[in-house]
C-alpha cells in the first residue's frame, strides 16, 4: 500500500452484513436533524479506511480537525475547509470527540502516549474512540485515557473500503454503556450497525471471535469441496447441495473459495483482492492469546493458525484466504 | 433404539432445508395425477424413518409391498390392505422398483446378497433404491445389481424423522442418468427436494462431505462462543453479531450450540433429541476413508474425527453433536 | 523399482536395532548345529528385501522351493541348485513351511487364494508366515488358511535391505503361540530380533504402532529444531541439548531431520534414500483405520498422517520421511 | 504450594540427563580450590528449588546474601551464619553476582524493576543470572540491566527439586560468551550439566523446544500405546519393542504413560508427582507464544497445547503429564 496513503485503516474483519442498509435519501435528513449544535471532531489517521470515514462525518456535518502523518493526505479536507492539527496533541486540545483509524499498535502508541501524543492534551470528559485493531494495545490505551479523564471505546470496524465509503461499516464497540449513545450519534454517520458489545475491548474480542469462526468454515469449506471433486461430484452441485443444508456457512454460500462458479469472488478472479493471507495469520494470531490468556481450548482454532501460518511461507501470503482451496488442491498423483 | 421398531432408517443426515416446503394441499392434486396407473413399489425396512416414508407413497397411490425382519412393524400397513412379503426376494418378485431403508451394512448384505436377498429374485431392469447410509456396501450391491440386470441407485436422506413423516426429506441420488427420472417420481412423494448428483455413490459422497463440513462449522461454533463469552461477552449478543458477520453458519444461526437463547434446539434441551455424537463420529470415518482413497488432505476433518470420537468417550454418545460446545466448556478454573 | 526384481519386499519398517547384532562366526555354527536334516521351505516374493532374505535361509542349509511373478529373479538360486517352482501352488504341495515376501495385497490375494495360489495344495499343518505388510489381507488369508488345516502367521519384518543382507532383520511374530517356535527355527536364520506379538495380526499391530509412534516424534523433533533454529539457536548444540534431555528420541538423536551435523542420515543427503514419505502417509492410513475400528482416539497420529498426505502432494512423496524438516522450514520472511 | 515456601523455584524442566552424574567426593575438591577468594554472591528466591541450590553454593564455600519475600524461609540461612538483606536492592548493593529463582513473572518485575529492586542498586559490571521461567521478561530485564551497566543471562534450570538438592540441575545459559565462565563457575556448584546456548533469551528458547518436544512425544506414546493395547498387544511387550525400535524416545523407555510396568514413574504412582499438566500447558504456551513471534509452524505443538488445556479442564490439571494416557483411555464402549 502506497505511502502517501498515510495511516491505512486496519480493516481486518471482512464482515459483510446481511442487515438492511442505509438508503439513499437519508443521509439529508439525518443532518439536517443535528447540522444546528455540532461540535468539531477530531479525525486521526486517514488512510484507506479512515478518508472515506472522515468525509461521512463531513457529509452529517460535523466540523473536523484532522490529523494525518503525511500532510498530504489532509490537503483534500484542507481544502473543503476542514482544521488541520500539526499534532495529536493539537486536536486533543480542540476536539473532545476523537476517533482514531490506525495501522499498527506502533502507530497506536505514538499517537495516544507520544511526545505529541492525544494523551498530552486530553480534557477531561473527551471521547476517544479507537477503530483499528490491536488487542493489547487497546488496554493500555483505555487505562491511560481513564487516568486522565477521558473516556475510552474500542469500536473495530468491519466492511471493507466499499462498506466505509458508502456509509455501511459495521462497527462493534466496547467501552462503558453510558458513553455509548455519544459514540453511537458519530458512528452512525459512518456505519449502518453500531453494535454494543460491553466492556472495554469487548469489541475486540467479537472480532477476534469471528474471524477465528471465519477461517475454520473456510478450511472446512475447502476440505469439503475438494473431498466432494475428488470423489466426483461437480463442485457447483456441491457447493448448491451445501448450501441447502447444515453445511452452509459464509465460507460455501457467499464467498466459496472453488474457482469458477460464483461471480465477483476472489477465487474466480485468482485469489486477488479480498482478506489476505497474511492478515488472517495475524488475527488468528490474536485469537490464540486471547484463548491462552482465558484458558480456553480452541483446537480447531489452533490448527486453522498454523495451517494459515503455513500458507504464507508457501507464497500464499498476499492472496486472499480463500486460497486455501487451492493450497490443499494442489496434488500431483503419487 | 426397541425391537420392535424393525429396521431403523439410518436417518445420519441432519439436513435442515431453507428451501420451499411441500404446501398442505399440493398432496392431493399429485395423487391425483397419476392415481391410475401405479405399479406396486416394493419398501423393505419399515423403521423410524421407513415407516412414514413408505406412509407417504401410500398417499400417492402407490400400492406397496412390504418386509421387514420384524413382522409386527407391518401390522398396520397390512390392515391398510398392502401386501406384506415374507422375504427380499419375494418383494423383488413382486415389483420391479424397490425402495430399501436399512440401519446397517450387515442388515445391506443380508437383504441384498443373503439366501432369500433381493439379488435372488431381481427381475431384469428393476429399478432398486438405497437409502441407507453405507459407503462399501453401495458400490458392491451396486455392481452385483448390474451383474443381474438391474439398476442400483443411492439416494440417502436427510433431514430425520419430523421430514419423513410431512414427506419433506431431501435426497441426493446416484446412478444412472437415464433412470433418475424413474427414481425422482417415487422419491418426490417423500421428500421435497430430489437432487441428482452423479454416478453411484455420488449421493453417498455428497452427504458425507456435508456431514464433514458440519462438524468442522459445528466445533468451529462452539470454540468461537466458548472464547467469546470466557472474554466478556454476552453469548446472545455475541451469536447475533457472528450470524450477521462472515462466520456465520448453520450452526451458529439454526442450531447454535449454546444453552439459552435459542428455542426449539438440543442445546436448550440438555443436548437430548437431534443427531447424535456417535453417528457423527461414524460419519467422519466415513469421510476419513474417503478422503484417504482420493488421498484428500483434510486436516480439519481429521482433526473433528478424533474430537467427537473423545466425546464418544466421555459420557457424551448419545447426546445431541453440538453438546460439542458444553465438552468444551467444562472447565474448572486452574 | 525395477520390474526386474520381482516382487518387491514391504519393507515399510525402517526399525533400527539398539540390541546385539549378530555376530560374525555365529552362523557357521548355527548351520552345522541342524544341517543334517532339514526339510525344504517354501520362499514367495524374491524382492529387494525377500533375495537376501532367501539366501540368509540358504546359507543356514535349509533347501529351498523358490517362486516369483518375474523367473529371471530366480535365476541365480536355480543356478545354486535350488529348486524353482511355476505356481504358488506348486510350492505348496513341495514344501510345509511357506514364507511368503509380498509388495502389495493385492499379490497376497494371488499368492493365497489365486487360481495357483498357495491355497489349492496347501497340505494340512502346513506353517504360512506372510512378512509382508498388509493388515486386512492378513486376517483373510488367516481364516482361508486355517479352514484348510494349514497354520498362518503374520512375520512383518523391520530393519531394510542392509539388515536384510545381514541377517539383522527383526521380526514381530503373530500367530498361533504352540506354533511360534517351528516359525522362530526359520525366522532367526534372517534376523536377530524374533519377537512374538500374540494372536495373528499383532505383529502387523506392533509395527503399525511403532510407526506412528516414529511419525509424531519424526514431526515434533522438526518442529522443535526449526522452533530452536529460528529463536537463534545452533542446530547441533540444540540436538545436543535435546538428546540429554527428556525430548530425546530415536528421530532426534538417531536421524536427526535438520542437514549438516549428522552423518549418514538422509537428512545430509538431501533425503534420498531411508524411508519414503509416501510409505509413511500409507502406514499412517492404516494406523487411521486401525483406530477407527478400535474406537482409539489418535489426536496427534491423525494429524501426522495429514502433514505427511500434505507433503505427498507438495513435490515430497520420494524423500526421505524426515523431509518434514524441510517442508516446515521452506519459509519466505513476511 | 504453602506461602510458607516462599519463592518456589520454577522448575518445569523435567529433564533428565544421561550425562555424567557428579560424583561424590569431588565436592570437596572443587571447595578447597577456590574456597580462598570467594567474594559474596547474592541470591533471591529460596523457595522448594531455591533452598538447595543456595545451600549447594554454601557447600561450595560462597557467603551468600540472601532475600526472600517470606523473611521465615531464610531463617536457617540466618543461623548458619549468612547474610540476609531486608530488599533486593540491598542484595544488589551488597554482591556483585546475583542469581534469582523466582516463580512467576510478576515476582521477577517486582524484584528487578521494582520499588526496592535489583535495579535501583545494581553497581556496574554485576552479574544476573535469573533461572526462572519467564521468556518475555527476560528479554525486559536484559535490557533494563544492560541500561544500568550490568551483565543479564537466563539460565534456566532443569532436573527438579531431587536435582537441586543432590546439584545435578541441568542449566542452560543465555547471555553476553565472554561473561559465561563467571556464570559457569558459580552454576557448577549447582548443577552437572552447564551449557552455553548464546545470546540473552536462548536459554529459555532451548527449555522450551524441548519441553514441546517432550509434550508431542508423550502424547504419540500415549496414544501408540493405546492403540496397541486396544489391538490386543501385550502394553509390556509393545513397549519393549517400541524401545529396541524407531517409535523409543525418552517417554517410552524412561517414563512410560502406561501403569503397571515400570517402576518409580509417575504412571505406576496414580500420576501422582513429576512435572504438572498445568505446568505442561503454561510452557506449551510460551512454545505458542515464541512460535507466533519467530512465524514458526508448530502444527503438532500447537494441538499438544490444547490438548493439555482441555486435560487441565477435566480435572488432571495437578496429575503428572504423562496421564495423558488415561485421559485418552478413559473409554466406554459404544
Amino acid at each position: 500500500m502506497a505511502a502517501s496513503l498515510g495511516f491505512r485503516g486496519a480493516a481486518s474483519g471482512l464482515w459483510y452484513w446481511s442487515g438492511r442498509r442505509r438508503p439513499v435519501g437519508s443521509l439529508a435528513a439525518v443532518c439536517s436533524r443535528s447540522m444546528a449544535s455540532k461540535t468539531p471532531v477530531g479525525f486521526i489517521g486517514l488512510g484507506n479506511m479512515g478518508n472515506p470515514m472522515a468525509k461521512n462525518l463531513m457529509k452529517h456535518g460535523y466540523p473536523l480537525i484532522l490529523y494525518d502523518v503525511f500532510p498530504d493526505v489532509c490537503k483534500e479536507f484542507k481544502e473543503a475547509g476542514e482544521q488541520v492539527a500539526s499534532s495529536p496533541a493539537e486536536v486533543a486540545e480542540k476536539a473532545d470527540r476523537i476517533i482514531t483509524m490506525l495501522p499498527s499498535s506502533m502507530n497506536a502508541v505514538e499517537v495516544y502516549s507520544g511526545a505529541n501524543g492525544i494523551l498530552k492534551k486530553v480534557k477531561k470528559g473527551s471521547l476517544l474512540i479507537d477503530s483499528s485493531t490491536m488487542i493489547l494495545q487497546f488496554q493500555k490505551n483505555g487505562k491511560r485515557s481513564e487516568k486522565m479523564g477521558a473516556v475510552f471505546m474500542d469500536a473495530p470496524v468491519s466492511g471493507g473500503v466499499g462498506a466505509a465509503r458508502s456509509g455501511n461499516l459495521t462497527f462493534m464497540v466496547g467501552g462503558v454503556e453510558d458513553e455509548f449513545a455519544a459514540a453511537q450519534e458519530l458512528l452512525e454517520c459512518m456505519g449502518s450497525n453500531v453494535v454494543y458489545c460491553g466492556a472495554v475491548g469487548t469489541g475486540q474480542s467479537a472480532q477476534i471471535c469471528n474471524n477465528m469462526l471465519l477461517a475454520i468454515s473456510m478450511i472446512g469449506t475447502a476440505e469439503a469441496m475438494n473431498l466432494g471433486i475428488r470423489s466426483g461430484l461437480d463442485p457447483k452441485l456441491l457447493a448448491k447441495i451445501l448450501n441447502m443444508s447444515s453445511g452452509r456457512c459464509w465460507s460455501s454460500d457467499t464467498y466459496n473459495p472453488v474457482p469458477g462458479f460464483m461471480h465477483g469472488v476472489p477465487s474466480s478472479n485468482n485469489y486477488q483482492g479480498g482478506f489476505g493471507t497474511t492478515l488472517m495469520a495475524k488475527d488468528l494470531g490474536l485469537a490464540q492469546d486471547s484463548a491462552t490468556s482465558t484458558k480456553t481450548p480452541i483446537l480447531l482454532g489452533s490448527l486453522a493458525h498454523q495451517i494459515y501460518r503455513m500458507m504464507c511461507s508457501k507464497g500464499y501470503s498476499k492472496k486472499d484466504f480463500s486460497s486455501v482451496f487451492q493450497y490443499l488442491r494442489e496434488e500431483e498423483p503419487f
